[in-house]
């Protein structure tokens, strides 16, 4: 593998309507998805408040610490819909109508309803770049190392979509699966510990979960390099069915 | 409605199979739900890797800020499972086996088995109260204003359950949705604008959803005190109201 710097992210996702639990956050898993296959590493999700301050301190927190920050929702009409406002503040500049977006809303609404509140869509924070999508035309932007993108999930997925050619990324992270079926954890943390130990630059997790009344675990192994992550695995996978077939014959 | 100061929380997700988009949270939105119905508002969420100085340093950033902080996740029996030492460091605390906790697990595992990984679950830090559930036996535990929750859905809510009755709740907050069908957000951002400004503590938030290639439009008003909120609803329905019959003879 050619070494090659580490592209990291954030997730900053804006909004009372998760915190009150009325809305069902659906963009978190997606963009680590997403991330996760265009070779962008995912380090950190902070959902807030539509508040200014907490919004404006949360993005100043992560736009120092990641390569990027992705933010979702509070970017429509309404007096509620106020992060490109956080934004500029957060960066420290003025906020106006960006000429370019505002082309864009004329595309989907006629100039006489373009009221005041519509007309809002089209504040850009000086040194914006728009990222545009085809479903709503109110476009996201991008400033500095800062996507700011709606909230509801198809658009916010088509700005994703309008955005990444512009991004930078880096080795994607390589993911394989062991599956433990119904071996205790307790019964191979010794050895899986001993595995991770032994490989560098490997990252491995063993994820319990809980159906029909059993626990079935899977062991994940993640790495960027192809040939440690395939000895892992297979160490792994030969520990849990060495382990296996001696609780069969216990 | 009495005076009642609010009793505020933030969740800290650990783990790195939510970043990598592996496992899709489902812990968030259910204990959003949760704490509203009991009366603790949450204000903040973040999601942060199997890595010690990361956990630490969220925690401790959340626990001066809030009323309770409710963690999930990194307390199995695996290495990747830091949480319970990350927490003690945060709190300055040593950590160790506990009595209580042991007894509790060897309800279920059989004296012999229980290795050295498994009494790992048994490790608490100074200070802290055991939190059961009937699940898995390994315990949560609470300390200071910090609730340690395991990951697994179902045993995160046994636990949820069995913490709430130590917990200080504040008044609830009550909600009411009004919906505004497929009248565009634009046409009444002004006056549900005006209508939240009229009306001292009443979070008003206006929620698209994309459906079926149509914009839909919920209006959503959040209140404790039962009186303000039922004017400010009857507003806004009728305004909803009005502009709907204005679209409809235009």
């Amino acid at each position: 593998m050619a070494e090659e710097a580490a592209v990291t992210a954030a997730v900053l996702v804006i909004g009372d309507e998760i915190l009150s639990g009325r809305t069902k956050d659906k963009n978190i898993g997606y963009i680590a998805d997403y991330l996760g296959q265009i070779g962008i590493d995912l380090r950190e999700v902070r959902i807030v408040p539509d508040v200014d301050d907490d919004i404006v301190a949360a993005l100043n927190a992560l736009r120092h610490r990641y390569g990027y920050v992705f933010t979702t929702g509070g970017i429509g009409p309404t007096h509620d819909d106020i992060t490109a406002d956080a934004v500029a503040k957060a960066f420290g500049v003025p906020i106006s109508e960006d000429p370019r977006a505002l082309a864009l809303l004329l595309e989907r609404i006629k100039p006489e309803d373009l009221n005041a509140a519509r007309r809002r869509m089209a504040r850009i924070p000086q040194g914006g770049e728009l990222v545009e999508n085809k479903i709503s035309k109110a476009p996201g932007f991008m400033i500095g190392n800062v996507i700011v993108m709606a909230g509801v999930p198809s658009i916010m997925q088509a700005m994703l979509d309008g955005v990444t050619p512009r991004l930078k990324t880096g080795a994607k992270m390589l993911v394989e699966t062991v599956e433990a079926g119904n071996l205790p954890e307790g019964l191979y943390a010794a050895d899986l510990a001993d595995i991770a130990e032994r490989h560098n630059g490997v990252s491995i997790g063993s994820y319990p979960a809980f159906v029909d009344g059993r626990f079935r675990n899977s062991i994940v192994l993640r790495s960027k390099d192809e040939a440690v992550l395939a000895r892992a695995v297979a160490e792994t996978r030969a520990m849990i069915e060495r382990l296996s077939r001696e609780r069969k014959s216990a």
